[in-house]
């Protein structure tokens, strides 16, 4: 079956959407989804499936799909695997555009049968299909949400500019939790489990031309098409990001993989050589991942020279020291620009790069050296930590952050760690698009591979 | 002067304190100080000195110290660095036993005089100085806490078993902070700057015979001296796990750290070797000493054979992969093991190691599973990763997880990776002494650290 843009677009934002397994029982599959649709204010129609109800929270349930009148955009299943290809071919045969099967109880369990038969219905009938064994697809903006994980137990993300496409689901929820705690915004989010029909290269591709999308994450354990993987990757990192968590790296770890979603991780040094030929962005961990991710928010670098401006001297010499672990550089200061930080600075003050200006520096302090770290062309990036524990730092800090970020000159990441206080400031910075992290090395991990990015797409400076 | 176990405790819970430069005034250093010892409910005697005022925050005033009637044991300097030479010499000829002086301006600002004064009163008069250039004291057990970050601002931790070591302020700040907010205790925490009496060395041997203290955190840039250091290190870490921090590693960072506190950082290679010899626990930054210290409340591993129990396939894989990156081992199952794994997992789970439950686990299948890993002498290490998110798992499982931490048999480590709810629970665990981890590698890192304690301390079976 070939890629088809707009019948893709009938998995984010359907007119119409039939739930097979929706039911009044809380706590099971079907019932966290349809509340999902009714809850988060989906716009279209839904119609509920499961021959056991009339009514499912309030909605007409129908025993099966053929009894509705209606036309379908969407069919999402949540009922035993065994049931699902019949379903599967009433959807078809009633011309419903696509479909995310969210059961397992497919390949990855032994029914390879149950999967080949949906494989020969989708292109018999020209349907797509996300799943099986899967979460299926997020989209905070059109407030489809098939994801089966109750909202107080894990959060929704607000409106934004990341997509995600993921193999495992655990994964997945663990990594839109913390982002959605984190204030970050998504575009899209699809796990795709045993990948029966759609894979990671066509959500990739799908992605790559959508204009909500500016930063792609993909976790992978086993491809079922190498080449095509490799393929679309370099052909999308052209035009944005893509950061990549694959698992299934060791010789147990690819073992494991195999009886999680039924498809081989193959060969960790054939994907390592994928991922650096198509310039895609690894992390190693979940943490890796969400840090790599935040940073793409910034424009991108034109060199790796770094300032570093902080109020707590110990995080300044950690942060000077990951500079120099990750080959990265900190930008020398010229006469000029010492003559300026000196005039802001107090005269105890020592200037130079870490510019450390001691625990009693506040808002005139940052605004004065930003403003002249930002301005200076021997400057590329800029690490700011901030002690928010400290008396002299108040609000007005964070409006700064803000302003200097999102005005786009140079690319920031702010280091800030703590507790709740701390927290509480860095989801603030973090919802305003400005990348903050709780360790030096973390921010400096982060804007290395946001240069190497740069490097690749012909932004640096000759 | 000669180190004194009786005398040291004067800097912890001493009878009477001393504040110089305590002040009514908000977001001054010395308002912040005297207002920690009254909101905390310090049980000594408090005297402010400050000869601006009669009173201060409700309590009588002093023009100077020699208006004091009564004993002071601990004097507090936080006047600015000229005043304290003469404060400290009439502090001393008081009769003061121990001194913790907060203002910088000494030798990291070019004023070696300033602090060869208090070197030679201190030796005069057998005074123990911690500072200048530092946070000082806090200990939660007598509520001694000199630390001039206002308690809204930074989180001060409830009382524990680790204690904390540190040269730098900001760093340490920031990680007491976090402490705190995980709800992990502490036993005393010792910010020490510029060293120019008593240094790590000492704190450490101290610490080494401190009853509350069974972990010890150590922040450093550079030492006076090395082989004391060295020394103490070896016969301190024989006793109890040192958790280090080195900064100033790099060419740059070291320049930094010299500029921070005055002290050289010296060849990072000689402090990598020294460490290594002493046995002492290696982090690489603010997030991995944090990771490194919650595992050491668990019993010594008696192997290197982890098990690994998950409801979230993708995070299995992972923690296999880092398995085998941080040359640990997956146990392999027995026949004995499958067999009463299978009694208790439905039929379609794959009973390996990782052992996949999928995430329709809930509590049944936690307990069954742990106890049959907690029992089989294949097992030395349990790692446990519970995805909150998942419908069927409940609090009951917060429970269970306590339960097998605190009866010792085998050291355990989570895995909850999330947003709010899953931090609230993770936040439970670590207040519980279950160490929780919010990505498989930290987790992994933490125990393969102390395998390597544990084989040094001869804990693994032969």
């Amino acid at each position: 079956m070939k890629f088809n843009y707009k019948q893709m677009e009938t998995l984010f934002k359907p007119k119409s959407v039939a739930i097979f397994g929706a039911t009044p029982k809380s706590e099971k599959v079907g019932n966290v989804i349809i509340k999902n649709f009714i809850e988060e204010k989906y716009q279209g129609k839904i119609y509920p499936i499961n021959p056991k109800y009339d009514e499912v929270l309030g909605i007409k349930c129908y025993k099966n799909i053929n009894q509705i009148k209606e036309k379908i955009d969407l069919a999402i299943f949540a009922i035993p695997s065994k049931y699902i290809p019949l379903a599967f071919e009433q959807s078809a045969k009633k011309g419903v555009k696509s479909a995310i099967i969210i059961s397992g109880g497919f390949k990855e369990a032994g029914h390879k049968d149950y999967e080949d038969k949906i494989k020969e219905l989708s292109a018999k009938y020209n349907i797509l299909v996300v799943g099986p064994n899967c979460l299926g697809v997020l989209d905070p903006y059109s407030n489809v949400d098939s994801i089966f994980l109750p909202m107080y137990k894990m959060q929704r993300p607000s409106k934004g500019n990341i997509s995600f496409v993921t193999q495992s689901g655990a994964v997945a929820a663990c990594l839109v939790d913390m982002i959605a705690d984190q204030g970050i915004g998504l575009s899209k989010f699809i796990s795709y489990g045993n990948a029966a029909v759609l894979n990671e290269s066509d959500f990739l591709e799908f992605l790559a031309n959508d204009k909500k999308t500016d930063i792609i994450i993909l976790y992978i354990e086993g491809t079922t098409d190498g080449r095509q993987l490799l393929n679309t990757m370099k052909k999308v990192s052209k035009k944005k990001p893509i950061i990549v968590l694959k698992a299934g790296r060791g010789k147990k770890g690819s073992q494991t993989a195999h009886s999680h979603t039924g498809n081989l991780a193959g060969n960790y040094l054939a994907y390592q050589a994928a991922f650096r030929q198509a310039k895609v962005i690894e992390a190693n961990d979940l943490d890796e991942l969400f840090d790599f991710v935040k940073i793409f928010n910034q424009p991108l670098p034109k060199g790796k020279r770094i300032g570093v401006i902080t109020d707590g001297g110990g995080l300044g010499v950690l942060t000077a020291d990951n500079i120099e672990k990750y080959r990265m550089e900190l930008a020398d200061l010229t006469e000029d620009m010492k003559k300026k930080l000196n005039q802001i600075l107090p005269f105890y003050a020592s200037v130079n790069n870490p510019l450390d200006m001691a625990a009693d520096a506040g808002f005139e302090e940052y605004e004065g050296t930003i403003e002249v770290f930002m301005n200076d062309p021997q400057i590329d990036i800029l690490i700011i930590i901030v002690l928010f524990q400290a008396p002299a730092v108040d609000e007005r800090i964070l409006n700064l952050l803000i302003k200097y970020s999102n005005d786009k000159r140079k690319p920031i990441a702010v280091v800030a760690s703590g507790g709740s206080y701390t927290k509480m400031y860095a989801k603030i910075l973090d919802t305003n698009h400005v990348p903050v992290y709780d360790a030096p090395s973390s921010a400096v991990k982060a804007v290395m591979k946001m240069y190497k990015y740069s490097k690749f797409r012909g932004k640096i400076r000759k």
